[in-house]
């Protein structure tokens, strides 16, 4: 049975609370998604949170009432909240009526098998997590086995990036890494590494794609450094017609991706 | 000569900052834009602000200096602040050291030149600036003409979508307008009008695009309504290869627009 929580103060909701903070997050290896539409994603691809907060309103609802029941069946930890200590904890003013605390995937490159897809997005020192959880969303879309991120990357867990995920957090592999790692275990099998540089003379639409195709998608402010450019197997450029001079990381991970997968029709 | 500014309470201070607000915004037909590279991106499309705030450290920078001159010679204001008078004018802790009050363009669809170019974005009840923004931006980059908003969207010239468009609103045509008006303008020419939707049966690679093509994207959440759907000359479908079943709004645009792009080579 559910437990009824009406104070702030509870250890639980407080635990709910702090993994706003990478620390706690980190601290406590696990992570927060809210909403019933992203809990029903993780539900349907084999995941449970391990405390699943709601309100009375919420668990009406068929879908959330089923993960409720999942989760208490599978050993996890579920309380019935009030809106304001749901608010709280989701830092909205709007709280969803349903949210989970999920423990967070091994992200080392070993448990990546890179044949399980024919496309990779690796992004490189990524600080938006918005754009992160937006290339999850993207990768799921087309096809990809999952995202590499390499460097300093902003956190794959961070309620910003599991919200702009829509759920493809769960149905993604992620990995970090430093670059050195990445490249060695790279090159420990087969993959094509593809860069986008402003420098590049190959057109993206004329580049010939090889699977499994690891796409490289560097920072936001400058781009790739230029030994991981030449590091790359084929270094393209996606045209610019107007006076910008480069794209969003996530629509140019987006534009990359997408044309990758037609070229192989 | 520029003023030098030292109080909150001055009187252009309190309307650099009100312009963080839609309804200032609105009153004052002005909006704001941060960032020595969005003003010089203006500068270069021949748009100079009516007012001019910045730093001393800022107004060092060689183009800072140049868009500080033009804009007093062009009969705007120029004012030096300190940076905690900056940094409320920016919602920032660590403000940009230029910022710029620039009139709004008229965004009616009858200045809208559809010959100008062979795509142009059409974007119905979008409720992120930031998605607007990055849209501007894409738009940008891959030669559409400029953004048409229809029904409620969020405002093209808030804070958010000025910065997600990195200077992209000083160079793509911006209009809005209700969805009937929108029809009747578009059908009073050439154009064909594209959708996406899931239920089209024709994938997004197989059309046939005619310029001057009009790329519509639904709202976040509910993607077209059915009747905006019918009116489509062309309902085309990008597959969905994971569980996810929708793109982020801004990400589809950018799929569609190079996709159009590259058909046309």
């Amino acid at each position: 049975m559910p437990r009824q929580v009406t104070a702030f103060s509870n250890a639980t909701v407080k635990l709910l609370r702090s993994l706003r903070d990478k620390k706690a997050r980190r601290a406590e290896r696990l992570f927060l998604a809210e909403g019933l539409r992203i809990l029903t994603e993780a539900r349907d691809s084999g995941r449970l949170p391990e405390i699943v907060a709601f309100s009375a309103e919420g668990a009406r609802h068929p879908l959330a009432a089923e993960i409720i029941d999942a989760t208490e069946a599978a050993g996890g930890d579920a309380i019935e909240a009030t809106p304001d200590i749901l608010a709280k904890m989701s830092g909205k003013d709007n709280p969803q009526m349903l949210l989970g605390a999920f423990r967070q995937p091994d992200t080392s490159l070993a448990q990546i098998e890179r044949s399980k897809a024919p496309l990779w997005i690796v992004a490189q020192a990524l600080r938006d997590p918005g754009n992160i959880g937006t290339i999850l969303r993207t990768g799921d879309a087309v096809g990809a086995g999952g995202l590499i991120l390499v460097d300093d990357c902003a956190d794959p867990f961070s309620v910003e990036a599991v919200r702009a995920s829509m759920g493809a957090l769960f149905t993604q592999e992620i990995a970090a890494a430093r670059w050195a790692e990445f490249v060695a275990w790279l090159r420990s099998g087969e993959g094509q590494l593809v860069g986008t540089s402003l420098k590049a003379t190959e057109d993206y639409l004329d580049a010939d794609y090889r699977r499994p195709c690891f796409v490289l998608i560097g920072n936001e402010q400058q781009g790739l450094p230029a030994d991981y450019e030449a590091e790359c197997d084929s270094l393209v450029k996606i045209p610019m017609a107007g006076r910008a001079d480069s794209l969003n990381a996530a629509i140019a991970a987006a534009v990359m991706a997408f044309a990758i997968r037609a070229s192989w029709r």
